[in-house]
C-alpha cells in the first residue's frame, strides 16, 4: 500500500497545495521531552491540547504520541481527536513531518524530506526523522524521499506555483552545505511542484530555527502576503521586517502578479521568565533556555484549518488587532486565538506544531 | 471519532459476523519477547512474515509492532503490508485484540474484552490489554467495553446466531471466577449478538490457553463444523475429540439445524526439541518451554481470508490430507499451507496470531 517512488512529484504531476485548501486532517505530535518543555512538558501538553481541541472543531485531527504518553494524551484530548502511537524526539510536526502533495485527480502522496533537527539543535533525531514514513504507513500513502534537508516551516506556497522561503535557513551551512542556491531551487521545484522561488533574507529575530519563513510571513491567498511587523526602528526585528517588506514589494509571483503585503504588528517583546527557564531540564547537548531571552513571538505562526484559522496569542493588547486584521482579509473563515506562550517557550508556535493533510479533491 | 459506547452490541443491533465474511483487513502483531520466542524471536518473525505475506495476497493487512521493532518488521514484510507502531507484550492478536461487530447497515464497531494473559501466563499484560483501544483509535471506530475476561480464540461463531466455546476455558476459575455459566452466556449474547451458545468440554491436549476452541473445532459454514481428530485410542487427544464429536452431534444450532462434523486428522505428535527449548530465555514468571513437551498441534488453527484459507503445516504427511479435505469443503476459496511449527513453539498458531476486521457490507 505504501511505496517509495523513485520519480519526483513534479514529474508525476503532483504539487503541494496551499494550506487553505481543504484538509482531510491535521497531524500533531504530543510534547514530552523535559529538556525542551518545562516541568516535564505539563504546561505544554495543556497548550497543545487546547490547539488540538480548537482545530478538531473544524476538521479531523490525529495526535501522535510516544508510547508512554499515549494514555496521558488520550486523557487530555477531546474524544474526537485520534491518538496513535507515533514515537518522536520532539513535537514539531510541521518540521519533521511530511509535506503532502496532490495531483488534482484525487490522489495524495507525501514528501519525506531529510531532517537534521534544525541543523542539530539536539543530538538524537532518529525518531523525528522517520515520522513521515510512519504517517505514510498509517495512511497507506506512497511517498518520495527528497534528497534535501528541509523542515516544513521553512517554506510556504500559494498553491499556484510560488514558494516563499528565507536565505537564512535554506542557505544555512548547517542544512545542505554541499548545495548551491540554484540546486536547492531545483529540488524545491521537483518536490513541491512550484515554478518560482521567492527568497527573503532573515527570519524573525532570535528564531532558533534559523529563520523559518512560517514565523515571518505567509500567504493569505495568492497575491496577498502577511508579514510580522514593527514600526520601532530600535527593535532588532525592524530591519528584518523592513528588508522582507522591500523584497516582497519587488517580487512578482509565478503568475506574474505583484504581491500585496499586509503588515501584522508583532506582540510586544516576549521574554523568558526566570521561573520558566528554571523548569527546563538542563542537558548539555540541547539548546538551553535562559531567563530574559527574547522569544520569536509572531502572529504569523497561525494555522489554516477547514473554515478556520488558529492564531497564537500572547496576553497582549495587540492580540486582538492581529486577529481582527486577519479576519478582515479572511472573511470566509473564522479567525480566533489560542494561547501560544507555552508553545513559544519550546521554540515555535501553532503553525510549527501542526501539519495539514489535504484531501485529494479540487474545490 | 472513537467513542466508548455504554450500551451493548446486541441492544444496538450489532453482531459478530462469521470469519469467512468479507474482511476490510487482517490485523497481526509482530513477535519479539525473548522469554516466549526462541533466539530473540528471529525464527518466529520469519514465520509471522510468511503468514502475513500469504494473507496480504488476498486482503490488506496491518502489522502492529513495538517501537523498537518497527524497522525490523518493515524490512521483513512485503511493501503492501501496513506496519504501524502498536506496542504489545506478546503477539497474539486473536486473543488480546478486539472482536469486530457489524450491524448489516455498513457500520463496524468493536468489542474490547477484558484480558488477563490467559489466566496469567505472564505477569505484565498492560500493553496487550490496550491493543483493542489502539485499533479503535487507528480505525476511528466506536467500541464497547465488555465486562468479561475473554480471548478471541475462545469463541467461534457461525454468523447466524450460534457460538462455539469450551468449558475448560470460559468456566476456568482463572478467567471469570465470579461468574456462573448463565451469566457468561448472557454476556456472550450481549457482546457477540448470538442466540445460542454450544459448550464443548476440553480443548486440544496440552493447549496452554486452557482449551481455546479455535484449536479444536471451527465452523466451515453454518451447519458444518471441522474437528481435530485422531483414531488412536491411546492418544490423550482421543477422549477429548471424541467428547467434542459426541456433543456436536447432539447439538442443534440457533437455526435448529443439526451439525455435520468433518474430522480433520491431527498431525503426528509434535514435540519441542532440546535445541528449541534452549533458545527460549528463561524468566521465572513466564511459562517455561521444555524439551520433549508435546505441543498442541492442530490444523483447525487456520484462518479465513478473502478468497483463501491459510492452514498451518507441520512437515507431516498429514498436512496434505488436511488441506485437501478443507479444500473439498471450501470450494469457493484457495486453501493452502504455511509452516506453523515456529508459531506453535510460542503457544498457538495461525488463527491465534490473526484477527479479521470485517467490512460493514453485506455480501
Amino acid at each position: 500500500m505504501t511505496e517509495l517512488l523513485k520519480s519526483t512529484p513534479r514529474t508525476d504531476g503532483f504539487y503541494m497545495p496551499a494550506e487553505w485548501r481543504r484538509h482531510a486532517r491535521t497531524w500533531m505530535l504530543w510534547p514530552q521531552r523535559p529538556d525542551n518543555w518545562r516541568l516535564e512538558a505539563g504546561p505544554a501538553q495543556k497548550a497543545f491540547a487546547a490547539v488540538a481541541k480548537a482545530i478538531s472543531r473544524f476538521e479531523p485531527l490525529t495526535m501522535g504520541a510516544n508510547p508512554r504518553q499515549v494514555r496521558n494524551a488520550r486523557s487530555m484530548l477531546p474524544q474526537d481527536v485520534r491518538v496513535v502511537d507515533l514515537p518522536s524526539n520532539d513535537a514539531w510536526m510541521r518540521d519533521c513531518g511530511p509535506t503532502f502533495v496532490v495531483n488534482g485527480q484525487g490522489e495524495v502522496r507525501l514528501v519525506n524530506w531529510r531532517f537534521n533537527a534544525w541543523g542539530g539543535l539536539y543530538q538524537d533525531w532518529s525518531l523525528d526523522e522517520v515520522v513521515p514514513l510512519k504517517v505514510a504507513e498509517l495512511e497507506g500513502l506512497d511517498y518520495y524521499n527528497a534528497p534535501l534537508i528541509l523542515e516544513g516551516g521553512s517554506i510556504h506556497v500559494d498553491g499556484e506555483g510560488t514558494l516563499l522561503t528565507t536565505e537564512q535557513c535554506l542557505l544555512n551551512k548547517n542544512r545542505n552545505p554541499g548545495l548551491r542556491r540554484a540546486e536547492i531551487e531545483d529540488y524545491l521545484r521537483q518536490y513541491t511542484g512550484v515554478e518560482k522561488i521567492l527568497w527573503l533574507g532573515e527570519g524573525v529575530y532570535n528564531d532558533e530555527t534559523d529563520g523559518h519563513v512560517d514565523n515571518l510571513t505567509c500567504f493569505l491567498h495568492p497575491g496577498l502576503v502577511a508579514l510580522t511587523w514593527t514600526d520601532d526602528h530600535n527593535d532588532p526585528q525592524y530591519p528584518i521586517s523592513k528588508d522582507a517588506y522591500d523584497r516582497l514589494k519587488r517580487f512578482t509571483d509565478a503568475k506574474g502578479r505583484s504581491l500585496e503585503v499586509l503588515k501584522i504588528h508583532q506582540p510586544d517583546p516576549v521574554l523568558i521568565t526566570a521561573e520558566e527557564a528554571a523548569g527546563v531540564l538542563s542537558v548539555e547537548e540541547t539548546r538551553s533556555r535562559n531567563a530574559g531571552d527574547r522569544m520569536a513571538a509572531s502572529y504569523i505562526n497561525f494555522y489554516f484549518c477547514n473554515g478556520g484559522a488558529v492564531v497564537p496569542t500572547f496576553d497582549d493588547p495587540l492580540d486582538a488587532l492581529a486577529i481582527e486584521t486577519l479576519q478582515k482579509f479572511l472573511p470566509e473563515r473564522k479567525v480566533f486565538g489560542v494561547p501560544g506562550r507555552e508553545i513559544l517557550l519550546g521554540g515555535g508556535n501553532i503553525h510549527c506544531i501542526t501539519q495539514q493533510q489535504p484531501t485529494g479533491q479540487e474545490e
